[in-house]
């Protein structure tokens, strides 16, 4: 299992990526998920990946190498090349579609599935930060100021919080606080999502520097941010009354 | 989409079910969830169902009628008959395996699914109160005192505040409230879950009464803790401090 959230406010982009992989409960391990695809002075690209972890890896190898060009003797298309997120997105969708479909007829004859879903985020030349959730056909959504999350892998039980507390005007470090207390609930809840965390933080002034932290399975911060919500929840549950109709 | 959930303590037995049924989203009802399937003086055995309404209009019809006897001669099988709340639930069990073999195979030509989850919960007897999840082949587990809750249906995003609030000693009010809790996170986060919900108290003290609530989608109750809920929850979060590295 997986759980990947990206958060795109005023300020900046987050995305935040857990490390735990398993084939199966008897086999778990830390594989990072949170991928810089492309960066430069004038780029950085940044994935979080969900699903079959070879197909993700295809994805990944295939994008470094780029994909075949579109006219004969021009160079590979890599996200060097892109001139926009939206060209950005188009070509690793195109990348996630071609990968699934390569590998997906030998792994359905095995039964396992071959989706993959992606979370990309970043920005090109001077524009305006993007987030975009890319599904295993290869198709894409782009995440806008109404709702501005997107989330991969198991996002239930780390929603609530995200529908409660995050704004499109919510301050950079408090979505990543929000995003940390849904990993929490998250992990709580499935064992199959784990720490490390990686996280990275992308303000929306690029002259601001990018922020990139692995939370470690003994992050102090981490650790207090988790008791403190789950006194906090504790206490916040104890301050509502009981149901009338129970006295 | 349906919600519903058992909370056994120590204390007694708490089942709730929300009451939208949806044929699509242009095509949403109110049904009851939660059904007194047999009350008697020695006797109350209650379920929630979740799945596709026609089976579970079809168990509960067929147990109300009675299973057909296991010799010639006898009566049918009802859960008046019963003996104990295990005999219920092999009772339960049997129907829904049967009603789902019997629909099943007109409704997969329509690529419709058949299955249906069932909560049953109650006492026979002078015995304990217990609680068991049914699942769609008929086969069930039962509810213990190490995770004293058992949920069908849309059941993640109201899942993390009962594993952190729920305990077996749990008092049997503050367990109402906090499935309430759980009630309100879902319906937050899924339009297809919704009031009214349908609530049944039975006390493990058999003299204690049995409560039994409608709470309605203007319940002042209910209004006040989700208000409060989400008051509390943005002041805890602001309680948090912000991670030291977006310092």
């Amino acid at each position: 299992m997986t759980y990947c959230c990206g958060m795109l406010v005023e300020d900046g982009l987050v995305m935040m990526a857990d490390t735990r992989t398993n084939a199966g409960v008897d086999d778990i391990s830390v594989y990072r998920k949170l991928h810089i695809l492309c960066e430069a002075p004038d780029r950085i690209i940044v994935a979080c990946a969900s699903g079959n972890l070879s197909v993700t890896q295809l994805v990944i190898s295939r994008l470094e190498e780029g994909l075949a060009p579109l006219q004969e003797g021009d160079p590979p298309r890599t996200l060097a090349g892109v001139g926009s997120m939206f060209q950005a997105v188009e070509l690793v969708g195109e990348a996630v579609a071609a990968a699934r479909k390569d590998v997906g007829r030998a792994l359905s004859a095995e039964n396992i599935e071959a989706g993959v879903s992606l979370l990309l985020g970043g920005r090109v030349g001077d524009n305006k930060l993007r987030l975009y959730l890319i599904y295993s056909a290869g198709n894409f959504i782009e995440c806008h100021s109404d709702a501005p999350f997107l989330q991969i892998g198991e996002t239930k039980y780390g929603k609530p919080i995200l529908d409660r507390a995050l704004q499109w005007n919510t301050a950079l470090d408090e979505a990543v606080k929000v995003g940390l207390i849904s990993f929490d609930s998250t992990m709580r809840s499935n064992l199959a999502v784990g720490r490390p965390l990686d996280v990275i933080v992308i303000p929306g002034d690029g002259k601001k520097p990018i922020i990139r932290r692995r939370i470690g399975v003994d992050d102090p911060y981490f650790d207090d941010l988790s008791a403190r919500w789950s006194m906090l929840l504790g206490e916040s549950r104890a301050i509502i009354p009981t149901p009338p109709f129970m006295q």
